[in-house]
């Protein structure tokens, strides 16, 4: 491992040191390999998995991991914190004059366990397997992380004339609640002229692939008591209430869950159906039914024609039940009517959809077939349609193909992630994707990785979109 | 705690030493009280739950208990071996030309954690509050188990020509796995002339109960997987199957939970409906849909139609859903779609209904409905028509009568006594029930209890019934 070069203030900076062709950024990464994969070992093997509140600790050490690593690169480091989990902000500044930019990644990680589910290698214990690196956060969302934080570096030592900021969040994974409040309070501090978030997945290796939006997320939990404590099957059975059997046929009257079809009424009068050269970009992303079955382990999914697939999971909102909790969960059968019982949903949005309808929609649904179910919302995020034209999403192409040799299409990502609404809405700067992490690598599942491949084109697709911006004025 | 009085071969019997007058009887329970209760502390806190393989210990330490209680009564103990738990089988001969009478009960308990269930003491503490006495197992079926014990000892002192046997059981809450086996196994051993069973509850104090026939058992669970891991709703949410959704919309398809009507054709082809004396049986029965909903802890049940919910207990096969396993179950959501889930249900049956038959319908549905799912049976048990007229149920009339002031009605059990079915078929003799439990002692519930007016008014109904059957060929 090299020591970090000093960050020099702006002024200092003379000549480039290190050519912007692609050779040379690739010949820097590989030179500082080694370095990249120690620090990535350093944060995976702190378990910040921000819905165990158990990890506060580690929370904490990773935010001061963090801030220490942007300090030895030379930046400005601080804590800020929040009435939650803090947000680490680093700044890499040039000159005032200049145009910022800042890259968003989270820092937080998913649950994972090697007892309950099928990891093959410890999840906190980084292992590295020939160009492969495995461990929770490799992928999601440590890797981009750092990837973008060794090619800041490198276009400072290639003496890219632009401020570079980094926003690591420690609240993503549980729906980012004290990211808003966080940006209104050091709105200040974080002012950027736009944001590039690195947190999202291609559609498959062959083709660099960024979000034209992202969906949105209304989680809620109903919950159903009809009795105190659990009762004898044989002595009640057939005249009392069974919660679980009630909402299990609520759960079936709001969706079917065979095609996936919402049939709460209203629920998609207002989503916005992809355009015909969204679909067109949809086509040609490399997607495949067979892989995207084999990268998920999926036996059997809802429909096999491919753009339907597709159009399901980017475009189109969708219900999913998550869990139930009550009742006898042991071995073998308990004749027992169970008290009470909550089950756990939630709907993905897309573009246009508002969290807070839906929330209307699924309570008066509720109330009209099941008046005793209590309902409780959760997580609730807008979705995001992301800026495909103009000069930054340009940018976005131009780095992507420099890095990858292909142009990346723009497709929609499935998934949410809340920050990105309150930094646009709060930061007032438009909010970009340059995602790196693959459909292989395992976001929220378990034997998560990340690779070397994916990590050193980033970093070229970073500096190249770093000079792009140093270019633009 | 006196003595207990050594057993004397029928032959040294003399004059009787008691009178079997109620008063007399009642005098005498009332001496042995505080006996009684010293014996059901050892048995309640000895925690012979048998669905709990760590226990096996206490299962074995129970039935020592038992037979060293037998013994110390003056009886012969045998502990029976079988597959699975032990069988305690008790013999209080007084000559071999006389005909002998069977008392079944069971020693195992259900489950209870103070930690996970709203009891106010300890489950396996015994407490005595007044008359009332609070521990798991008290009513089901320690307390019933040992009110049967010392009125044998009162037959005895007070001379009745019967020989009296005991089984007990330590499997019934499992479903009785190894009793058919061990019946077949020990059958000359265990030959009998009748058995009465002491494991039923009153439709309410006021007057005795006593079912007229049991409802039987099929468990069953479905089970779904569609994929191997977790995996993000927010990638995948749309396209892929959601395991715990299928599985909600199988059971909707299977009963209506909100009438508790199984859908499944052909499933109560084979009801037997109450007849006209029995339905006036149970109008007579004291229940009220009051006392049932304050005594079950019932916010609303059904139906408030009395006659409607006795029949729906009784009478009427059921469909239960008992539990779900699968897919996130911790605090707020965690946005997974599951790769896998069961369900877990039972079927009450009634007489006439075959469990078999049941199955092969289940099995069908599930087939025609959802061919990915996965069924696997649980504990089968047939429903028992038992006899309501003749000799032995004109005993159990005058015994219950003499005892408790008012004539039994007979009424039906919702529950299942897997060892019934056994006992009939295996032993060719006829079983009929002098049940002692109440509907507020909270069988398989928190906060269980049994109380001295039924086990003192216990005490003089077996005595009495005993007597009848001494004085009957």
């Amino acid at each position: 491992m090299r020591a970090a070069a000093a960050w020099r203030p702006a002024t200092d900076i003379e000549s480039t040191a290190m050519n912007l062709d692609k050779k040379s950024l690739l010949a820097w990464a590989q030179d500082h390999r080694a370095d990249f994969e120690s620090t990535l070992q350093q944060f995976v093997e702190v378990p910040s998995v921000s819905s165990e509140p158990e990890r506060a600790a580690d929370i904490r050490r990773c935010a001061e991991l963090a801030a220490a690593k942007i300090r030895g690169f030379g930046g400005v480091a601080s804590i800020l914190e929040t009435e939650g989990n803090p947000i680490v902000h680093g700044r890499f500044d040039v000159d005032p004059s200049l145009p910022t930019v800042t890259v968003y990644n989270h820092l937080d990680v998913q649950p994972a366990s090697a007892e309950t589910e099928p990891w093959k290698t410890d999840p906190f214990t980084f292992i590295k397997e020939g160009d492969r690196y495995l461990g929770r956060g490799t992928t999601d969302d440590k890797g981009p992380a750092l990837t973008a934080l060794f090619a800041i570096r490198a276009a400072h030592e290639a003496g890219v004339r632009v401020n570079i900021h980094t926003i690591w969040e420690l609240e993503e994974e549980i729906g980012s609640p004290n990211f808003e409040g966080a940006m209104k309070k050091y709105a200040e501090q974080l002012a950027t002229n736009s944001v590039i978030v690195s947190d999202t997945i291609w559609v498959s290796r062959e083709r660099p692939a960024c979000p034209a939006g992202l969906r949105g997320l209304q989680g809620f939990e109903l919950s159903l008591e009809t009795a105190k404590t659990d009762q004898h099957s044989g002595v009640v059975g057939g005249a009392a209430r069974n919660p679980i059997g009630e909402l299990m046929k609520l759960v079936t009257k709001m969706y079917n869950a065979t095609t996936g079809k919402v049939k709460i009424k209203g629920f998609y009068d207002d989503v916005m159906q992809p355009s015909k050269k969204e679909l067109n970009d949809f086509k040609n992303s490399g997607f495949t039914v067979k892989k995207f079955k084999k990268d998920h382990g999926f036996k059997s999914i809802r429909t096999e024609d491919p753009m339907e697939v597709m159009k399901r999971i980017w475009a189109l909102p969708t219900m999913e039940v998550h869990g139930l909790v009550g009742g006898y969960t042991g071995a073998g059968i308990k004749t027992v009517v169970p008290p009470r019982a909550t089950v756990k949903i939630s709907c993905r949005l897309v573009p246009n959809q508002d969290p807070k309808k839906i929330k209307k929609l699924v309570r008066d649904f509720v109330k009209r077939h099941n008046p005793d179910v209590k309902i409780s919302f959760e997580a609730s995020m807008e979705a995001y349609k992301a800026p495909t034209t103009g000069p930054l999403a340009n940018a976005v192409r131009s780095a992507m193909k420099f890095a990858f040799g292909i142009e990346p299409v723009f497709v929609r990502e499935g998934g949410s992630i809340g920050a990105v609404v309150s930094m646009e809405q709060v930061l007032k700067a438009p909010v970009l994707f340059l995602g790196l992490s693959l459909p292989e690598h395992g976001y929220h599942a378990p034997n998560e990785n990340y690779d070397w491949q994916q990590a050193s084109g980033g970093m070229v697709a970073f500096v190249k979109y770093f000079e792009e911006i140093a270019a633009m004025k």
